[in-house]
């Protein structure tokens, strides 16, 4: 979604909150190094995303992490960036109600949408069906939800998860055994066609959302 | 896991850590009411196996749970659960290395035994890699692998993640869409043979690895 924003043209960041399993250094791959100036740290650009992630700075070791040094990196994350005037900003979440996504809410309050990815097993529409009570709860803007794997997991259809749901469906994945040939987004985007339609669609479903 | 070693006669309690996304509950339904004894809290049994879920208490209410609310409540399950005596405490941990795996440890320390579940995509393996380099730190005792939709996933053979993580691997569980329609673990493993053959031979492992 980062990637095709910032073909269609707006200023894009990414920002990868999953610290127990950091996928964005391996989309977004980045040469230079980092450079802060007295705005707080720039952001290294990777296909014209702009893009932080713990795991530029872990490479494969392990990074065990408590509750409160959680919250501490999550502090510092949100001080430090220098994110300028952009267009959109993508907080790649883990699932679930941990901090990541209390923290995060608190710091950016009404700023936030929020994009659900689910698939459609029974375990994971149960995270889901928990999260939105949350979100509504919460008086968080739900844009919808994303169905990844959908045609995988075939319990129940897209409009049956829309009914159960009750939340707008904002477009799905299929499962594509050759995704995991190419390692950046932009690779995985450029060669396989159907992937990118997809994601293209979900794109245009959360722009619709927002009314941009 | 845990309802094959109870089959087989063994005395055996499952713990579910995955507080953001509980399975417990729906893998091992439950219906008599939790009775408090001078002992702590008595674990109500489930097809033979006696088991804790946050499951059981939430329905599908949200719970959101901050950094330190995480380690009080895992206190409270270590604190108050009256296991007596058992032949296997089967602990579900979520992935990562958050306090649900550091707090685990430091509670049970030489008690424990480790078995990684993961899928053999790339994303997986990273996760997975990492934590296999913090149990070697920690002197954690690894038992092995478990490769998840390892049909799926067709990224590395089982030999080549062996290879490649240098860990032995337990076994492997392929993707059976009908899992979905069992709720149960007992109507799942019941239901579909192949999938039962599979954890047979993940259990035979264990028991081998540990010298039962």
């Amino acid at each position: 979604t980062s990637y095709i924003l910032s073909e269609r043209g707006y200023d894009v960041a990414y920002i990868d909150l999953d610290f127990h399993g950091p996928a964005g250094q391996s989309l977004f791959p980045v040469d230079i190094q980092f450079k802060g100036g007295k705005e707080g740290l720039e952001l290294p650009t990777s296909n014209g995303v702009r893009v932080i992630s713990v795991g530029y700075f872990l490479g494969d070791n392990p990074f065990p992490l408590s509750g409160r040094d959680k919250i501490d990196l999550l502090a510092d994350f949100f001080s430090i960036l220098s994110l300028g005037e952009l267009d959109f900003t993508i907080i790649d979440l883990p699932p679930g109600m941990g901090d990541e996504l209390t923290f995060t809410q608190r710091i950016l309050k009404e700023k936030i949408s929020i994009a659900m990815v689910t698939t459609n097993s029974e375990l994971s529409l149960n995270v889901v069906e928990r999260l939105i009570k949350y979100a509504k709860t919460e008086g968080l803007r739900l844009l919808g939800i994303i169905v990844n794997m959908a045609d995988l997991f075939k319990r129940y259809g897209l409009k049956q998860i829309e009914e159960k749901l009750q939340v707008d469906i904002l477009g799905k994945v299929s499962y594509y055994p050759k995704l995991e040939e190419f390692k950046t987004i932009k690779d995985k985007l450029e060669n396989i066609h159907e992937f990118r339609k997809e994601i293209e669609n979900i794109v245009g479903g959360i722009l619709k959302k927002l009314n941009y």
